[in-house]
């Protein structure tokens, strides 16, 4: 992308996100809802979404923290063995995706899955298949922490295998491994964070200890980052912008024992766009990022929203409503000029 | 070592300590002073210890803070490539040792080396070499985090072949190449830390972050830990323990920007007692590993300090003078039950 003073993208849609609940739901909900026309929303509350009411209650509170921004929630459902083809199928108007966390992985996810037989999870999954419903997916081990997302590719592949018209979203990849899984099965998908783009170890350990930077899967390898760079700026038709955006109250993140997650929602769209003009990579390429391929591989149709950015300096505020946003205070290149609805 | 209600070890010594200065001195240099007959006392204060003047005038400054106890300070100076022979010689009798740093690596490290020219270092490492003053050093490049200490094997090869007289102590090592360099020049030695003998990456980073366990060189792979593990167990004769003890105010561990650093020195010999049983290794080669093997690379006579342990359970305090001691607040199997001098 040639330096521009100005950016139109259409339609974009964040394919990860947590909007958590309660009062920080009020405090974040709009960082998304104001310049993302939608986004896939994840089930890990406490309790973890997983029954229709659930799902229908909860649409119905991040609807209602929004306001007047036009914005839609692709509710999940929080994936369990259990589930049977009628309880699908009576939530399938309800839900975009089911996502499974390894048990214990990452924030909220103790009710998970533990183990991984193809045989435990057939029923489920063959009905997701036959309802044509994604499965995203946790992909990591309990292993070494530089380890487990590698070492869970051969799950993805098994998993892949045994079930070909499933759409399996690798969630959040970190890895080379994983970009390399994306060409070997034709439903193996992924998102990409902004901030895995970015940062590598170094980042979050190699100077000092950065928790605003450490998340999960944490950010690994040089050479994993120019993998991932590489899909994403190409566009991979199979690759799409999920920010993993995790808020946490600063105390949680800025103490002894700091929780999982970073905060990229009201920041994301800035620096995408500053990271594809660095690199030299073409706003078509940027415009199917961030909803172009979602729209593909998801089938859905976002609303219709045009974020215009612009050329101009943006200082990252300390907070906001108390939660740190990734590169607080720091000055990135690009600007939110204009959000127009419809 | 087979399960024993009674450890004596005599004569512990602490090859690589940081003692810091001012007030931080007045409240931690007994936790080492009390239970170690004595320690290599890091230079890198601010400004970094680089004459006679400022050694002299730093061990007084310890003496004074230390008070009654019996211990034995042995100085280094901050390495600088200008030494020349006659500077190195007026010093000779005040210092036990020189601390090279590359340039930037860790605290207070910014007067340090940067490339690592051999001719340039000759004259400086040549006169060394003559005065019999051993070269510690702090062996990491300015790589990704993970293959810093790794990278700077060849550094460390290249001056071992440079200078086959000079002593050269790989500092805190925490990674197989490096044990794996061990034997392959007579005039390398190594000290390791007991963090690095407990964890890996993992216990930094693969649950919540933990500050207090964030240290340069970073925690690394499991296999690295253990061929630590393997020759700090069996005692091998080119390695020491150097506990690399560094204290920080618990504001600068517990806050965004953490400062890198565990402090251990004084439950240092209580881990070490536990991880030797635990492993099954014996009784002479912790005596060993905390003293012997230093007595015979260094060619030093410590100060006689009978230090007993008994196997009863210790609740680490939640810090010492302020400072956060590593395992805060977590009990461990051995205790320090008397200390007798002389």
């Amino acid at each position: 992308m040639p330096s521009t003073n100005q950016v139109i993208l259409n339609a974009p849609l964040d394919m990860h996100l947590h909007l958590r609940d309660g009062e920080m739901l009020d405090n974040i909900v709009n960082g998304s809802a104001h310049t993302f026309s939608g986004a896939i929303i994840m089930p890990n509350l406490v309790p973890p979404v997983t029954t229709k009411e659930a799902v229908i209650a909860y649409k119905e509170r991040i609807m209602h923290a929004i306001g007047d921004e036009k914005f839609t929630p692709y509710m999940t459902l929080f994936f369990k063995p259990s589930y049977d083809k009628a309880f699908l199928e009576s939530v399938r108007d309800d839900i975009t995706a089911l996502k499974l966390y390894p048990a214990g992985i990452t924030t909220n996810s103790e009710g998970g899955v533990s183990g991984f037989d193809v045989e435990e999870l057939r029923p489920a999954l063959s009905a997701m298949s036959e309802l044509n419903l994604p499965l995203c997916v946790h992909g990591e081990t309990n292993g070494f922490v530089m380890d487990r997302e590698a070492e869970f590719v051969s799950i993805y592949e098994e998993l892949a295998a045994a079930f070909p018209d499933l759409k399996i979203i690798m969630e959040h990849i970190t890895t080379k491994e994983s970009v390399a899984a994306l060409d070997k099965f034709k439903n193996l998908y992924a998102t990409i964070t902004i901030h895995h783009l970015l940062i590598t170890l170094d980042d979050v350990a190699g100077g000092m200890l950065q928790p605003h930077l450490f998340c999960k899967p944490i950010a690994k390898r040089p050479e994993d980052r120019e993998a991932l760079l590489k899909v994403a700026l190409a566009a991979h038709p199979k690759v799409m912008f999920g920010s993993d955006s995790a808020p946490h109250p600063k105390h949680a993140k800025e103490s002894c024992g700091c929780a999982a997650g970073v905060f990229t929602a009201p920041v994301a769209l800035q620096l995408l766009t500053e990271l594809f003009e660095k690199n030299d990579a073409s706003l078509e390429n940027l415009q199917a990022f961030v909803s172009g391929n979602a729209q593909h591989i998801y089938g859905v149709t976002p609303l219709s929203k045009t974020v215009t950015l612009e050329k101009k300096p943006f200082k990252i505020p300390s907070d906001y409503n108390g939660v740190v946003p990734m590169y607080a205070n720091e000055e990135i290149a690009y600007s939110i000029q204009e959000v127009k609805n419809g």
